[in-house]
């Protein structure tokens, strides 16, 4: 069996750390190689330039961030999820290109077109073979986000920020939908569980 | 008059340093507002990723290597070099886009058909209106590098590694004949300095 990729995407408060946690039972009771890995992916630069970007005082410009985001990806691509996945081990990323269409491009207002360009030029093609895309109405997101963390420079935005990312997140999805399982994250969370279970058992024995 | 874009490059050792005092005179006695700046050119983004890209245990891969120095580009762009010649002040940068053509792909082999794609994405059509391209043999190169300065980890490279690196400079030249001006710099500083003044002047005084 070739080994998958998977993402994990959605807005703030989505659900995502959560979910992580179970998925990492489904493919344990499965006896499944898998590496669970997240953006900027522990590389030395990756988390340089996670640094960077939170740092208020950078005030990196929207195009520059957009390039350093593409540049911890080039690196978390070529040091951690394509050596994974040439070794036969299923690889599940906590956010990925899509995040990058979602913030910088409907949050921020950068044009997909440009998103887009960079997408090719780092992945050079490849894309996840399941983005399992947590999606909540805007107030529930805030809540969440209220309750249980501190907010970070990415999360002082406003709502119609929010707005524009989650519409963002939803239009990648209806623009592929083979590639995505958009899961309504605004339910019981042993039924999110569930679904998201459901779409990793149709990624690994597909139906003939 | 449009305020004039002017980038000087060349291999390290190739006199650069000594050039661009002589070239401050030559605008200051012609009385012309200019702003000197290098790359990554002070920005805090640029000064961040300069020290990263310095640092060699952040071991970032070439194409990491390549977006984060148009990532610094980028911003060296919007807040530094596009304002000044808005604003009619002349702009002289030590180093641009003509370097990473030569380092990132004559010297370590990226792509140049890669490197445009970036020129293009984060420049988006702006070009230098003159480059100065200081070229020296290999020899002499080296011999001022280790008679001058500590080695980097740029200057740490081999002899195949410069031969490459000039090459590259001299067909990004040969290809745009009109931008550029590629003066013999392993002759006497007078005659080097005369050259460059001469560049400068066609530049701002061209003929009928």
């Amino acid at each position: 069996m070739n080994a998958r990729f998977i993402t994990l995407d959605g807005i703030d408060g989505a659900g995502k750390s959560t979910h992580l946690a179970a998925m990492r039972q489904w493919f344990a009771q499965r006896n499944l190689p898998v590496l669970f890995t997240r953006e900027p992916g522990g590389t030395p630069v990756g988390e340089a330039l996670r640094a960077l970007l939170l740092n208020p005082a950078t005030q990196a410009n929207l195009r520059t961030e957009t390039l350093l985001m593409f540049a911890a990806r080039q690196q978390h691509l070529d040091d951690i999820i394509r050596p994974a996945l040439a070794a036969g081990t299923h690889v599940v990323s906590d956010r990925f290109t899509d995040a990058t269409f979602a913030y910088q491009g409907g949050g921020r207002g950068l044009p997909l077109a440009d998103i887009a360009a960079l997408e090719q030029w780092v992945q050079q093609g490849l894309q996840p073979d399941l983005t399992l895309l947590l999606d909540i109405p805007l107030a529930v997101s805030l809540q969440r986000i209220e309750s249980h963390r501190s907010k970070d420079r990415f999360e002082q935005e406003n709502a119609d920020f929010f707005n524009r990312t989650r519409a963002a997140y939803l239009q990648r999805a209806a623009a592929a939908p083979a590639r995505y399982a958009v899961i309504d994250s605004n339910q019981d969370k042993a039924i999110v569980s569930a679904e998201i279970d459901a779409a990793l058992q149709r990624l690994f024995e597909p139906r003939p």
